[in-house]
């Protein structure tokens, strides 16, 4: 292994050994993290995998993270493998496959949320710019909560690039943009592959990339305090979606 | 002015002047803020209200807010007044009136980001108790986006307490609970005073408080990750019973 990063967390850190995908080097488990159910469980799974662990001084892992909330377990890993936007096209070709693009969100905590949020609501991939964006780091697995497993992260030079690729390969593009007209809740998410793009915290869309959106999407408020979080409005969309797909395969049913 | 908090951020500090509800001891700008529209206009409302700004060096906002991303603007000023449950009730007697109780969220930013989003959907209250969680601080002034000068914030010694009252008052208490057979979207928001209770990010919801509740809700997912953050949860809900309001008021208009 050349690159290591250090991850922490007690879901971070399980969720990269259950998923399999990264190359571990080790465990570091705090003496001072007990033995709670959660902290058991990751032990069997190490023992599993063959990944070695060991218990350290509670401060060297505070040191190791720079304090941060890292429950008493952190791991040396290898970093995630950024995937390609021509593989991850061919091998989710199916319908309904639903991807969210950013552009220029900067904080990582903001990053981790929403791939947490996207993971959950059945979003495939993640695009993020190469530059003039946060990267994977290892605030964004934490604060994903080991979701960053889950999710194909694609790195791309060009957004705009990234954007009409998708939309040549059907992929409709949905815009996060408070001065549209348009409620996020009246467009029909279940009839097609999307691409959900969200701006970045103080700037927004780019305007370049707000050309070729399909669909320009507010989310309403009901006042006129009109701030959300990036991640909290990814949410807010995303599980409309979810919304709507529970819905409709209730229908298909009683039907 | 005996007690004295820092506020910080651009959008904290404009909206406590803004709101009038806070007594300000000073107003600090880092020289290297330079003259964008946002600390213009904060500068040309200072001068409005009679309160005194200073240009500091950057790094003296940097020891300040040890760090924090401060943008070049800090103030110190009176901490917020909570107000107090019963007050509350009496104030807010009309119909649709929302409130948050958030049973044991310790983390400052999940508060602050909660507090964001509930004030954007228009909820009128925050309950958090007096011990055993997050009280508001720096962080979750900023993380609010000063939303907290728009929103009562409750503290109580007893959760338990306060949602019996709350009942009393014909409050319907929804709890959040991930393991409910009901959909958070199948109930209707439109038509009832409600109390929405999110519970701490790893315990949970009490169960002296659970036991209350009139609604048990999960919000559904798409995969088999059920983790959502906390603060992305309660904006899904909330969310969801403005997509109800909104949709509710276009079918009054229409027929």
């Amino acid at each position: 292994m050349s690159d290591l990063m250090l991850i922490y967390g007690k879901n971070s850190v399980t969720e990269a050994l259950e998923q399999g995908e990264r190359e571990f080097n080790k465990i570091l488990i705090a003496d001072s993290a007990g033995h709670d159910e959660k902290i058991e469980y990751l032990k069997s799974l190490a023992k599993q995998c063959g990944v070695l662990y060991q218990f350290v001084k509670k401060d060297k892992l505070d040191k190791l993270t720079e304090n941060a909330r890292h429950q008493g377990v952190a791991a040396l890993i290898s970093p995630i493998k950024y995937e390609d936007l021509d593989s991850f096209i061919e091998s989710n070709s199916g319908k309904n496959t639903s991807i969210i693009l950013l552009d220029g969100i900067e904080d990582s905590h903001n990053l981790g949320a929403i791939i947490r949020s996207a993971v959950c609501a059945g979003v495939k991939g993640i695009i993020i710019p190469s530059r003039r964006g946060a990267l994977v780091n290892s605030t964004v697995e934490k604060t994903s909560a080991g979701a960053i497993n889950r999710i194909s992260v694609i790195k791309v030079n060009s957004l705009v690039s990234a954007v009409q690729k998708l939309k040549e390969h059907n992929y409709w593009v949905i815009a996060a943009d408070h001065n549209s007209k348009d409620n996020h809740f009246d467009i029909d998410y279940t009839d097609m592959n999307f691409v959900l793009v969200m701006g970045a915290e103080h700037a927004g869309i780019s305007k370049s990339i707000m050309k070729l959106a399909d669909y320009k999407v507010k989310i309403p408020m009901l006042t006129d305090f009109n701030s959300l979080n990036v991640s909290n409005a990814a949410a807010i969309i995303l599980f409309e979606s979810v919304r709507q797909f529970i819905n409709k395969k209730r229908k298909n049913k009683d039907s």
